[in-house]
């Protein structure tokens, strides 16, 4: 039971601007950008941005004293639902990740030089930045197991290091990188420390967009392959505490989680519009549609049963956040990061199979959100990983001390 | 979004005196019932029965007026969940099937005659009753194809037919029976009526408890068999219009159907609660509890997710209820109907397994539960048939017009 | 590929003989059993034990020096699959569990005492025999961890411990006794020992015939609870070599699982048939059969697509136990193990679904094995253990060492 | 059980000899490709082609007087699953789709001219073919639902018409196109024919590549969009009978499907191979491999149930066409058809999640085989039109007439 507050008033009208701005400005850019690259299509997505500026409709999960709409978890869900809708969406209200996430912890954890320096041309929309956490050599399920330095010397660190999926590193004008500051510390979650890099560094190389799925890509919509050697920046760079770089990475990563799975939840939404626009239209010989098979049906009713509940579930665990704080909240956003992902995955293949030879062409967005949201069960903690954490914290209550990992 | 009403700040309340009264009196009464039928616990039910009248929780889910909490469909499905945890909980608050969806219609289409004769000794639990209409020689799913008729003879109706899954039959004081009344009324959804059928009637047979899943049961722990031969009633026996059977029993059926999902989701807490206690309690080998394997892990989080679904659904379906009306909600409601129910198949499936060769004995609730509630799937519309309806209601909003059936 | 081998021919005539038989005498048996218990059927079944033996076929699976038709493996996978079609099959042609595995296990291990007092009744079908091995208290899944003891005294074992799942301990002449003869044997699979304990040993107690789905069964229908408590038996009826007992009980498992795949893929096909005949009979509304509908056509593919698969898989491994021995085939054991034991249960669910109503009475053979065959992903060794064990030695062969459990 | 041949002792020897060559002479050269065009891989590809000439295994589905190796669908069933082990096996044999289907139905139903000028080059390896049946504006699992028509002028067809999904068209010599030369016969299943066309033709236009699952490729690794207009073929390049296309092209999709599923089962056995290495080598704390998590065992031991499965249905249904032709094992064809297209999206993806952020790469082939074998379920007959077919072949044994589409 979610209570009323004073905001969900207006968030309703918020939510009817924010979708007719995504049917009517974004849904034919869709049809545009269709086998353009990043680069080719960001004069017409700068243009929208304004668009958004004017309406008032930036950064809605800012809150209010940064320039943002100071939504909620829980109402911002509900925009974030929007958004999804189209590949578009987060990128021209500027609650893209992985910006958003960075944004969030500047705000937390940054010094006023930082912000000033750092927050707030991301907050403006006028630069981009990047994550640099996950490292080739190392399984991203095991956030301490690690080999990025960084080593004092004079008043800067030297931070070398080998880092992927550093999503939207190409272009971007800083990264927050993970890297071990005490690699020898008793208390394995407290050698690591987050250091804002910018990117103009000489010590900083983007080896490659990875293909992801058979697409590089550029710009925003791209996952670099980088290398740090023997790169230097100033100490004062150093986000929160020395040491600090889990606990951190821990803030950013709870709303991160939930954040990926509104999105995902607006993705749900367009696929299923796909599908039952396609099976009602498509003949399977003339005046008998797709849509009177009963697979096709089936399909339909089990899709939409599991878009409610995923929908249900974010919102649920979005007041926990906004009730409890997200650490208060810890099952549920485990809970929702593998059941959304999943939803997600049916869904598009439904919406695919419902398409027949359709389905696997660039003529839809399915094939786009299937090839690029494979990931989803494996990034910010693979479905396995989520699961262990979920039946561990459900057990500790049971009077289970150690379960092994 | 659920709006704060008066009755939810006393809600709390009530759940917990229903939480500790389940706990206390009904698990150990369990235990004591194991191997005994029904009606050698049934005394000890009675005694529960008086002590829940004393506590004031007698009849929640029925109006103040008589005599009932007076809950909303959203408060009772709270509720029912926490009931639902033991076989005996909706008996002892006398909000069990069938007797509840009588209640329900007889306060909605009964006179005043009927209601003192019928409904005031089942609201004080001192009769039960049964609801006749599945006939073992037609598929259940068309509600409209069905043998019984009703033929008016001087103020009498004089009905034959053969029913079954007639749940509760065995020892009920009076059945509601779906009969023809106009078997060629061009309109297929006016030709039968409900009919109140006293079941001391001479022309009243339970031909047997049908064994389902092996055990024929019996009282209120029964399906019966039965025939009506040349069983007369008086016409003032007829429930609401004539011709209205149909209309009725889709009055009756909605709020079923979500009474079924919010007793099924106090089923998977208590069978999930069973599995995470023996997951931590019983050893593979000495120290290692059967919690350490990550499969049992995978088996609780997935569980975990799919219970919070199953539970926000319903209570979503509910308000819908409350704020729309049943017909308003039908779309979530069949959503409900075959989603929940194959989460209990699925939540009971792990506990068992959890529980290896202990969870096929009757050492716990765990096969009784997986055996009665095998027919989940299949009554009150089985999973198919509402997953059709979601679909074509769906589709409608697509423009479609005709989509078979 | 499987060579075509002398006996293949007479194959053939074997396989149509047995389905004649299972047709013509079995069926007829299961509609007059309903309802009855195995006492009361028991006279008609040993009548049907005389033809079995009269017709040559008796003990298909046993040597031909030891009375029986001598089949490979390969071969009697098949009769055997044929044989499972009917709840009586293996008993009446004395080639069910648990004495096809003692029987095995008394002609590779048995002493010519021990095989003339208790091996050849029990061949002739004159005495039926159980299993003792697994324990309340322990994990059934780590076969080494056993609190029942046997101690040596003059020329006896003495013996003492609790097991249950002994099934077919009601009215068995004897059972096989696993028991720990070396407790503390630093090689943990020498610790315990077999033993055969007639049970008319004044130390043996049958507590009860465990309610298994809500049914106790009796005689060879039942799983027995048993106690042994100061139980004496010579030493001579100790069975192999002391210590022998985990190896032993290996070399009995194997079989026994590959046993259990042939049987269910018998019911499998029956149920599958019951499907195919109910779905083409029952009516929707007049003229319009259940079969019309794409979900019931979904569910008779996917079922003939995994029984086949089935009945191939343990057919390939029956021959690779024929040409490899079973430890050469322990891997397509445990593949089969698990995988079969899931379409049975996932073949009838289906069955039982497309039966509605029906399907979860007693009036098909539906309820009676999906009951009784909830226990096929658990007896024999859990599908986790069998997954694992089967990823661990794959995994051996790409150069893993240790793979914990 | 398959009877030993003569070729087959033979058999042994190709396989281990194709073997080697895949993995000596094709995995390195996967690496090499990796990034690279078609065009930009081809001469390699060629340098390849003359080995498996010069080692005498070229064509190897071809009868020997047409220069094969004569092999039977079940010996080249085993041979194809080798070849499927990398995307380059097939062409590099000169038996990949849809060349293959080609040359069987030019063998079959070729004149001496159409023989001598289309399927000799083929044979040789010196042109590549397509095959122009589905159209973008019509369901393809309506074969008799076409626009495309062929119209008698002169001694020439005139073919107008719109088709998509002509694999390879980028380069190839010819097309073998399916169209309308009776559109209104009272028979549907003889409207249409099948004719070749050069494709050096003015009338015929290949519009695009179409992006599949976001790469449009080029060459034989191509997906045609294509039109022709007004394009004039003379009426010798009929094949066949006027008004045999639809009974042509199901003899040529019956070998199609098997061909496609034991190529799959080869990527299956090479994804799986790809899955335990990683799992024993990929580390999550050191000393810790990924193999040690019981959900990988989990993994690997349902994929290897499952690819068994696979590759025993593909060989049982190799045999039944072999010995009682496509038509009499069709239910075989259409059974493994959506069977192991399944097991192939199954293992590709668990392959996937084992690699975690890797498997979604180019590093590995699990992501090209996962984006262009989502077609699996859809090409050749989606899963759904193959089941509907397996049942109702099926049920037709039970008396049903007819059973609707």
């Amino acid at each position: 039971m979610h209570t009323t507050t004073t905001s969900s008033v207006n968030l309703k009208e918020i939510l009817a601007q924010v979708q007719a701005f995504v049917e009517t400005e974004l849904y034919p850019l869709e049809a545009e950008a269709r086998g353009k690259s990043w680069n080719q299509i960001l004069p017409q997505l700068e243009e929208k941005r304004r668009r958004v500026k004017e309406l008032g409709l930036w950064t809605p999960q800012i809150p209010v004293e940064w320039g943002g709409l100071g939504l909620s978890v829980w109402e911002f869900g509900q925009v974030s639902a929007v958004l999804g809708q189209s590949p578009y969406g987060h990128y021209v209200f500027n609650c893209q990740a992985p910006d958003a996430g960075n944004m969030e912890i500047l705000i937390e954890f940054g010094t006023p030089m930082q912000q000033e320096r750092f927050l707030k041309p991301l907050l403006a929309g006028e630069i981009r930045s990047c994550f640099a956490m996950t490292e080739p050599e190392h399984a991203g399920s095991n956030p301490v197991f690690m080999s990025t330095t960084a080593v004092k010397s004079g008043g800067d660190y030297i931070i070398d290091g080998h880092k992927w999926f550093t999503s939207s590193a190409d272009g971007a004008a800083f990264a927050i990188v993970m890297a071990m500051t005490a690699p020898a510390h008793e208390n394995k979650y407290q050698r690591a420390s987050q250091i804002i890099v910018p990117l103009d560094n000489q010590g900083f190389k983007l080896i490659r967009n990875i293909p992801v799925m058979g697409e590089a890509g550029e710009g925003w919509a791209s996952h670099g392959e980088v290398r740090f050697e023997n790169c230097r920046v100033p100490q004062e760079f150093l986000l929160g505490e020395e040491g600090a770089g889990f606990a951190i990475a821990q803030t950013r990563l709870g709303p991160g989680r939930i954040h990926h799975c509104m999105r995902w939840n607006g993705i749900c939404e367009r696929a299923f519009d796909l599908m039952c626009r396609y099976a009602v239209s498509r003949e399977l010989s003339p005046g008998v549609p797709l849509a009177t098979k009963q697979t096709i049906q089936n399909w339909i009713a089990e899709s939409r049963a599991e878009i409610n509940a995923a929908r249900l579930m974010v919102l649920d665990a979005a007041q926990k956040i906004d009730e409890h704080g997200q650490y208060g909240a810890r099952v549920e956003i485990s809970v929702i990061k593998f059941f959304c992902a999943n939803v997600l995955q049916n869904v598009l293949d439904r919406a695919i199979q419902v398409h027949g030879a359709l389905g696997i062409t660039e003529d839809t967005l399915l094939s786009f959100w299937y090839r690029h949201e494979r990931g989803a069960r494996i990034y910010d903690g693979a479905d396995e990983v989520h699961k262990s954490r979920v039946a561990r914290e459900i057990l500790k209550g049971y009077g289970m001390k150690k379960l092994g990992k």
